[in-house]
């Protein structure tokens, strides 16, 4: 899989001083890239019969969409607050400074229904690991994680220990 | 495909008073739905060799990135000013009172390229016909454009004259 790496940009510098920005827009305009990105996402999980694919506002949406679609599931948005207009739950998660939440419709995800979460990029875990909290007080089966890519030295993946996790590409060390 | 609305909840008084908020996440949740969704206008704009799907921030990637799968096409974001990484064009368009902008990287699409821009919901148009200008300013040949929702009654259609415009569910009067 790792081949997908070369199609991602690093941006020095963004959004501020000493961050090398991820960019994923070079692999998504590229159609075979973007394809096989989902194709792997969904080759992972097709055996697991889930029921709702849960995408991480907004670039979550741009895999889990598709991701529902071919897994058959429905979608279900993870959105920062405010931003669903039916009633919500709530989770909050530490920031460096502070902190944020996200919000998931309380009738997004029925009891036992088995559902996974996807984002764009597993950085320090803060988000996606409020988003699995989020399916599991709904009443959902938390089956897995899926991301494009891991911040392997943020060491997210502690956050979410105990759960299937796939990432398609692994950056082992903080900007070249 | 009118059948499609009944999936679609209006929340009253969101995000202020007297709006009738178009729910799609009632839409979203449902697997044959939100695939009968993207089939429809995957179908419609199937013989058109697009090139590029152009999804518009946040719910527009929802649709857009399925889309863009479905047709080989590659995927490109138009984003709120500030949110991406590289070198961007900035599209200004009116509010009812000030103005907002769009972005596109300015290496998103190539000369010539077939290019159709795509959001959950056509209401005044503005940012619609502010992304296909940008598409047009990068040089791409501006196909069409697809929305899960059209709301007749705001005459977004009249700033996109000229162009293919998809529409999979039309709502003719302001809230029931």
């Amino acid at each position: 899989m790792q081949e997908l790496e070369r199609y991602i940009r690093t941006i020095k510098d963004f959004p501020k001083p000493g961050i090398g920005f991820k960019d994923i827009t070079t692999l998504l305009k590229e159609p075979q890239a973007f394809a096989q990105a989902v194709d792997l996402m969904a080759a992972h999980f097709r055996e697991k019969q889930i029921q709702k694919a849960v995408g991480i506002e907004s670039r979550g949406f741009i895999f889990g969409a598709p991701l529902a679609l071919q897994l058959g599931a429905g979608f279900v948005l993870a959105r920062k607050p405010k931003k669903l207009p039916a009633a919500v739950l709530r989770e909050e998660y530490a920031l460096e400074y502070g902190t944020d939440a996200i919000e998931m419709h309380v009738d997004a995800i029925a009891k036992g229904e088995r559902v996974i979460v996807i984002d764009d990029l597993l950085a320090t875990g803060g988000t996606a690991s409020a988003a699995g909290r989020l399916v599991e007080k709904l009443g959902g089966q938390l089956l897995g994680f899926a991301f494009l890519i891991e911040l392997d030295f943020l060491h997210g993946r502690q956050k979410l220990a105990g759960h299937d996790i796939l990432s398609l590409i692994r950056v082992q060390e903080e900007i070249a």
